[in-house]
């Protein structure tokens, strides 16, 4: 792509940074800015400066807060010994959305990926297994995505809790409510058998 | 969308008000920069800051330029004789890509769309009709979008022009090199018959 001003390179090539943004939408992106008013770039950039400097992680969890401990780890009502262990924030939100979850999180900031040279150190791990080891967390819920790089994350930290007096759980995976079994992927739908719950159970979720 | 910090809720909000980036779209592209160095967020904002305010359009055919002339106008090779109308920055790239144009361009800004409020005060067409008058263009080839709201521009410049000595053109629209004529639209292969061209030409067109 050839440009007429250097001005307009340069912001297109900082936008087409961003992840699944490419050259094209990049310029859709900033020609959209010049044709606004000047105090909506004014709003975005001061809206990210912002962020990127004054950005806090509570203390506890580790996800994102303006404050010291999140609005989640400061609320009295939810229950500090149930710790469900998720890879970024938007699976906090995610799971806050189904209003079924009353416990703690703890936010590991990705997953243990050797080949992108993420490894247990780069995670808040070590400060997940020193918080159980001292007592308060019963159970811990492994919530992180179902890949070779979410077992393995899983396995590590399992392995770290040995001899820690908590229950390890992970998130029930099986076929969506409202799934066509015939269109459900072989893997799903066997785990789901597999893990098949009593009746009378599936009975009582459905009605809460 | 429940955010844990306000920072980020703002941030994603901003984020948010570019075309076609939904909350979710914001969510990822902002949690991105957060992973990323802060450098990349300080380029970022400082590239579309200093674009926003000190970005400068061609005095003669108001394109985006960084000097008062654009390299195009500036260019004493170029034909000046001829002028390609156009929408905005995006086609006159587009056209340049095709390396088969040696005029000069004129930069409208947009359509007439009396819908979005866009009349053609608030177009460069008078400049436009201006610079023709003066006598020095002798043809102009409309290439605006082929849609009611490019029509109406071309055929409002159209009039504006009347007992002007210039040639008016508008580009033409056929079947794309290459296209199946069973999938192509009726309107466009309507089009393509009424203006067809002497065999002995497509041949030309074709070998240089």
């Amino acid at each position: 792509m050839e440009f007429s001003s250097k001005l307009l390179e340069n912001a297109v090539d900082q936008m087409s940074q961003l992840p699944g943004i490419g050259k094209r939408t990049a310029l859709r992106l900033v020609l959209h800015l010049l044709k606004q008013p000047q105090e909506q770039t004014e709003n975005l950039v001061n809206g990210l400066q912002k962020m990127r400097e004054n950005i806090n992680f509570c203390k506890n969890c580790h996800n994102i807060s303006d404050t010291q401990l999140c609005e989640i780890c400061a609320n009295p009502k939810r229950n500090e010994e149930i710790v469900c262990v998720v890879e970024d924030i938007r699976d906090v939100m995610a799971i806050e959305n189904t209003s079924r979850y009353n416990g703690h999180y703890h936010v590991l900031g990705g997953k243990i990926s050797p080949m992108d040279g993420i490894g247990p150190g780069e995670l808040t791990i070590y400060p997940l297994v020193e918080k159980v080891k001292k007592g308060v967390v019963k159970e811990l819920i492994f919530a992180l995505s179902s890949t070779m790089e979410g077992d393995t994350t899983n396995f590590y930290i399992f392995k770290q809790l040995e001899g820690a007096d908590v229950i390890t759980t992970t998130i029930a995976r099986g076929i969506s409510v409202g799934d066509e079994l015939e269109y459900a992927d072989e893997v799903t739908l066997g785990r789901s058998i597999i893990n098949r719950i009593p009746f009378e159970n599936s009975l009582k979720n459905a009605g809460s």
